[in-house]
């Protein structure tokens, strides 16, 4: 079949497969033609389970593998790194589940390499993509409800992680971990934060306090443009998973978003009841697809990537700064530290590319 | 791969491409091996674009293939019964697309040569498969809502079809052709139906009288039990593909149904507004991928059909009385008929099968 | 205090106090000069608690009291002719809740009086009065969908009535006593009944059928413009009062009603919940409140009654003939009775009054 | 009329109003004897109409009233501390509606005369009487969702105040002229607040620069459990009338609030729409109700007043230094000022009481 874009998967944990059988069933111009995962089994097993032809244990065979157009990077976040810059330097378009590095140092240096290259790089935020955040894209943009002056955006899960993955260290902590799909949805609406102030707490779930994470959050955000916006994080949303947007504007507001996931009521002398939305994947399975699709999509046939490094970097920088207002109990301006980026980037442009 | 069953599907028109795709893409114990359509170059297309090895032409070609282990029907309805019986000569296993057939007699016709052959047969009613639907039979089942004594189904269309498609002599008649659904629903949760009686109308599109066919129907059902039950159908649900059903028992009532599709409310000084659901594509995209996972399932891991032919006999009986109601302007029984069919079938039980 | 209308209440039960509350309290151009109610005690009672200056046993005492310019009759329905006919003979303004007559011949009877006397006469119908279904006649007469052609009307109560109010000797039936207020709100949207069918069952409370009343029923019904309808009525919405109106027309459709009474959502493990509205009191407070108001403010300024005689005798009729259609097991024609009653009454009208 | 309870009513402006009208009509154990108003003639045009005997020009007359047993202070903030005072030394029991005083050191005040005086107490706060809100209030008592962990509050209006009533020094700021509300709310469901950080912008109605308010504000909240809590300010929500509240606990959470007004949908082509909230009269009417009712039974069959002098004071104490952080661009910790006034207010219980 002629008019596939050859990807290769990195990466086959629970994310990674849901983008490998995507990429294998429902993105229709894309043929995954090698999987690589250090456990080599699971390589195997998911490359002979879904057909994929080509398996590999480490990620540098499978992006030496010439048949390779395109990869997608779904590995823990410590590698995403190295991972990306092999990729970048074997000339492969990426795409990288959020969040692409561990500091805000690897991301800028992940971001130079991919700008000299010259490569297609697109970061994971499933949220642009879902239906309920892209359609209230288009209503901002057709003017329904004037100028936004007022952004907030809810993440809260219905359960916590397990204790080893709530530690900061390898989780960046509440608000990295799950704050970053908020921050960058508020950039979305909003444009650029200029401050923000984070308070949090530990009340839900106490064992917490043993790895240092919080289990709630509340960010407060000024935007550039002086408008306001809040980020609320939770752990204990016990009924479901609860994903929200409002954005407030001078002729009108909207409000993304929804709780039931099957379309019954039940009612009877208890009241009148539904169920909840479980998890992320229901909510944004079909985000998930669209967001690949459109990778493989603008791969093949080009255009910019819909989502790009600058505003993976951006989103971090957000996040990076409410954890740092939380922990010093202070306001954290972000605009500065973005200027200095801006400098150092236009520096770079003047540059000769090596 | 080990493990797949081989099928053929029959009939690539708008529905028979979205059963072909499933099976290509979404079913992962599924191998689509052949395609068939009378326009060849349709099914050639579609073969060389989702990697389907083999397209015919003819169904009978289809179903000579040794390599078919069952098949899905979405022809015209006007052809079901020649498929359908030409696949069981060859002992395939048959998902047929409802109505099965144009008659009681072509259905009955068509049940006692499956049963004689006893080769494994369903009939397509994705309602039953849609998770609303579902968890409504499981909320019955577990007693909550105590014995149901009241049902309404409710389909409405956003628009009518073309006159060609609302001819009664191709359609069956807005009766048949939308209620069909609701009566299969009907009996799913209250048992058979005792008698009806139907009002019409053409009111919202008066050039269907051309055609001799209706735009709103409410059908009253008597059920064996004693319970009650109403089928409301219209075409003209011009905002959007409205489906409904509520089962009200002696502790408690079901609502099934939902009428938003993308997840935002647009606030403004107009009101507050979302949109619609637009057709029965997007209502019931998951119900049509479960139900040929569940007949997949079933052919290949043995288990009774999730529908039987009998429930298709039965619903095809509830829709002709009512449509018959309506021409004749008065309540049509229809135990009286079904006894009829009891006995006939328990005297062809008690024949030696051939 | 000048500019308020004398206002009489004849009848003390459970609604002929809120009538009579509303009136002392909170219809401002009204003074409830006067109650009257069989048991003496009940009446001095409540005219001590209200500041009601006088205060009777029999309504003809009050009715003869020339400070009163209106009266409220909400006295049991076997005694509306009879205190209707008496308010008319001293040419009181009449406000009677409905069913104004436990016949048509009753209720022609009290017309021709009302009529030949000139006095005022307004039937009891809340829903008129009530926000939704005002909202949804001005949406149809601003054209918003277009020419209504489907009408669906729903009466669910959460339990039975004690048995001896079920008696269809005391009560009419099912569908005579909750209906009637279908019947009205379809010719409010729809105009005049053509046909109806009913059909009813008694599987909620069998102990209904030792007193010869069902606890559910529907009713198709077929408009004289050639637009269908449906009534929906039950005793046991165990959850709580469920009142509905669907409206569907050529441009747009309408949906009157509500479920939850408390603003608030209890969302835990067990599901998402809130409460239901608990019954006719929650439902209509306001709408009684409006009604009452209208009453007095058409008497004291002039206007013709927002609800008249003629709407109450079309209500009852339709009950009754779909009454006569449950228990005859066919459908019933309407039309042809109604225009023996036109007739009748443009004979009427040639006549001399007396 | 024996056991009823004679009250005045001090200031009719349009709240006056609906608090008098409340008294005369709707509340039965309720006398308004006399109503009093610097515009003599709104005094004795409102006594006329609503039949109250006595009318007053200034408020001292109406205090000196001996008839009158307790007064409802509905005069514009900058009076309270005099008509209050005055009330407390005739031996009124008051009714003071919000907020009780201009600044912290005049509510401190009042309320030691009041304590002096032993006279009975109650500030307006209308949202602890509205279904929603005391609905919430039983289920957190009932442990329905654990221990409560975050909180949000919100109050949107429909538009912006006259540029006059903007003016900080006559309303206070947004903050404290909406908030107040909000942060009496947090107090109920979540106890004292710890600290506070406050952004705010000019962005809708750019114009009230010039009097130097702001049209939008979010004010992070620490409580001193430790929970978190944020509060939502708007002037542009131009759909309607936005009051919302959400309680997170451990076991469950809480979402109280509504939008919409009329109980209808209209369903187009252009979506499906209903009508919002209009403005704080129509969502608080049965609290404003409820609340006074309340007042009247405490006052005259004994109990503590629902909400306290020492709440109004708490909900300053936060709204002021909600203003305070935004004013200054800092985290404003409450706890200590708390502190240094409980232990003058210890002092001053340790002191003979005059």
């Amino acid at each position: 079949m002629a008019g596939r874009l050859n990807v290769g998967a990195i990466g086959l944990g629970r994310m990674g497969r849901v983008y490998a059988q995507n990429l294998v069933r429902r993105v229709p111009n894309a043929r995954l033609v090698a999987v690589a995962d250090p456990k080599a089994d699971l390589a195997e097993q998911f490359a002979r389970e879904f057909g994929v032809p080509k398996w590999y244990k480490s990620h540098q065979e499978l992006l030496s593998d010439r048949e390779v157009e395109a990869v997608v990077v779904v590995t823990s976040t410590s590698t995403h790194k190295e991972v990306v810059l092999d990729a970048v330097a074997n000339g492969k378009a990426v795409f990288c589940e959020k969040p692409i590095a561990m500091s805000l140092e690897e991301a800028r240096e992940m971001l130079q390499k991919v700008e000299a290259a010259g490569v297609f790089f697109q970061p994971g935020f499933q949220r642009r993509f879902d239906a309920g955040y892209v359609a209230a894209q288009k209503q901002i943009e057709a003017g329904v409800i004037g100028t936004p002056v007022v952004l907030t955006s809810t993440s809260r899960d219905p359960f916590r992680p397990p204790l080893e993955f709530c530690d900061p260290k390898v989780s960046g902590g509440l608000i990295a971990d799950m704050g970053i799909h908020d921050f960058d949805v508020a950039r979305m609406y909003m444009g650029d934060v200029k401050s923000v102030y984070a308070v949090g707490c530990t009340l839900a779930y106490p064992e917490m306090k043993s790895v240092g994470d919080i289990d709630n959050a509340i960010i407060n955000m000024v935007f550039e443009s002086g408008a306001l916006g809040a980020v609320h994080l939770s752990r204990n949303a016990v009924f479901g998973y609860d994903i929200r947007a409002e954005i407030w504007g001078t002729k009108g507001s909207l409000q993304i978003g929804y709780h039931r996931q099957t379309p019954i009521l039940v009612m009877t002398k208890e009241g009148i009841t539904h169920d909840a939305v479980p998890y992320f994947m229901e909510r944004f399975e079909s985000a998930y697809l669209v967001q690949i699709q459109d990778f493989v999509n603008k791969v093949q046939h080009g255009g910019k990537p819909a989502v790009t490094g600058v505003d993976a970097v951006a989103a971090m920088r957000i996040s990076l700064a409410a954890t740092r207002s939380l922990h010093e109990g202070r306001i954290v301006e972000i605009v500065a530290e973005r200027q200095r980026d801006r400098q150092r980037a236009s520096t770079a442009d003047s540059k000769p590319t090596p």
